[in-house]
């Protein structure tokens, strides 16, 4: 009996739970083939013109059409990494319908192709022992709602041991989610590995949604001090104590770790800011009434650092930034490296942080 | 200096972290309205013709476009629940560019709509102690790779504490992930609810990733018993004796729920088909060799139970599966409500479900 009813199951396999969902067999899309080409196909028999665009590209792509109406592009040699496209259809961009893997964003819409190479990265599903994301729900009172936030707990964490942890706060680019960090950054799976490899030590590592529209962006600090650093120092084993606090983030993640970094370095004795907001002309006019007990700040700070890609919309301004902090004596660190405001870089950016911290 | 930073922040909170994401202010979509109305608005000045599909409506809807280019229409009256939508740009469905809540599916890309409606539901977020959903990876030996599943542990979970807990392991449909029965299904609200109204006990549910393409769907009875039961024996405090193990699961997952439920009837109490696959015909043909010991079986389930809508296309074949077991003498009890093949009903069926469990 089983037999036969497994192989029933086996033909319903590709049977969709909702009614309305397409029942032919969907193409497989992308197709990541070991010579690191990539095929892209999409169905659209109607469609004029059928364009892949994606940050493996410098500039999107015409598609082919075939008898059968579908749309197809082999895109050769693609650098090992996982990026962000999708399909422009007679000018409308639309993730793959035939890629579970969805860009976590509020806005746009992208897949996510993940071509491995031959050598596991830093952010691949390695044979190591693996940590847990946890999905909790918390009252903010600053936003006087009910929030969501990511928790990592390294491998063998236990609630319950008398080993307390260190903290990073990890914040997502403006229109991102708290999701952000873990599907499209796998900051958890970047853990999992430096820890492995002993670079990084086990830490906890808070991802909340920092996107407090319509609200102010302000409340965002006191988000993160009054309501997220006390939820997490009520329900998790952590040291809480200023040299084992880290915070950092991404563009307008970025520009809240400095500020939240900047006004409480009694709280937080490690800032890593990627390709920062915000724009460096005010930043500097803000800046410019600014004056710093420099020496004290080098002495709270442990890490104080930008990462920034030289192709990144954001490189001429990251660099005014640090040459404003350099002016007033704020020492910190820099990771210059090729790559534009992509989560390509953000992958590398946190790689390069997590062995810094808590040393 | 703090005052304007916040103020630049706030001027750039509607900046995107991707450089080719659109710049201008988006429309909100969907907007959902106090008199449970909902207005949908899609940006594509150059389309010819944008219909609203959703399972709120009898049949897809066509949007008018202004001036700006923007296809707008309003939905009177939704009856207060969550549905999947989608627009129809031109012959392409798309899922709503400006709505984070997406359906988490294999294929379809469908977007969520949450009309609350004035009294809270059974799955809305309400002000009680809420549970956490935990990702967790695990070694299959059974499909021989690594997987991810999700894990729901009640409010005042405590994995050090005497206290075991019973097990509920509910399965998602055919091409939905181990994420649908949260983000679309809402299990882990509908559980933090009913167990604040101590209408069910708290108990862990796992969510697995049940698709086992392109290995047969055969596996997952395997890949249950062998691998995911022992995985979660060994990192969870669970009661691991029959009477406090459940299973139910949806459409495919309700076939395989009934596959592996009455495969392992010495492991599972609980046996939950909501709307189950397989057809009916070829389904009362293995069947027809199968001589249970009805008496037996009738002692070993506290329950066994089918789910399903009036609308449903698998109502016909689940009417006639209940016959079946009712000539073989398995009882069975059997919840008929109105509605189709959608997650409305699902959350519905859980909602039954889960106070009939572990008591």
């Amino acid at each position: 009996m089983k037999k036969i009813l497994n192989l029933i199951l086996l033909v319903l396999a590709s049977l969709s739970a909702m009614p309305q969902a397409p029942r032919a067999v969907p193409p497989v899309s992308p197709q990541v083939n070991a010579d690191n080409s990539a095929i892209f196909r999409f169905v659209a028999p109607n469609a004029k013109e059928v364009f892949l665009t994606g940050e493996f590209l410098k500039e999107k792509q015409a598609m082919a059409k075939d008898a059968a109406g579908i749309w197809t592009i082999t895109v050769p040699n693609i650098k090992p990494d996982i990026y962000p496209y999708a399909f422009v259809v007679d000018g409308i961009q639309v993730a793959d319908p035939n890629n579970t893997r969805i860009f976590a964003n509020e806005r746009f819409k992208f897949s996510l192709v993940d071509v491995k190479g031959s050598t596991p990265l830093v952010h691949a599903v390695k044979n190591v022992p693996h940590g847990k994301v946890t999905y909790r729900l918390y009252k903010s009172a600053s936003l006087n709602t009910t929030r969501q936030l990511l928790v990592y707990t390294p491998p063998g964490f236990d609630a319950n041991a008398a080993k307390k942890y260190p903290v990073l706060y990890l914040i997502h680019g403006g229109s991102d989610t708290q999701e952000t960090w873990t599907k499209v950054g796998q900051a958890n799976l970047i853990a999992d590995n430096l820890i492995a490899e002993k670079k990084a030590v086990p830490m906890i590592i808070v991802m909340p949604y920092a996107n407090t529209r319509p609200a102010p962006m302000a409340k965002f600090n006191d988000e993160v001090v009054n309501d997220i650093i006390p939820f997490i120092q009520a329900n998790y084993p952590v040291l809480t104590d200023q040299p084992h606090r880290a915070i950092a983030g991404f563009s307008v993640g970025g520009g809240q770790t400095m500020e939240v970094g900047i006004s409480n370095p009694d709280k937080f004795a490690y800032v890593s800011a990627y390709a920062p907001y915000p724009e460096t002309a005010e930043f500097r006019e803000i800046f410019a009434d600014w004056k710093p007990d420099a020496a004290k700040l080098n002495k709270q700070y442990k890490l104080f650092s930008f990462s920034v890609g030289t192709e990144d919309f954001l490189y001429e301004s990251t660099k005014k930034n640090m040459e404003m902090f350099k002016e007033k004596g704020v020492k910190f660190e820099s990771l210059i490296v090729p790559g534009g405001h992509t989560w390509m870089n953000c992958k590398l950016y946190l790689a390069t942080t997590l062995p810094k911290l808590f040393k």
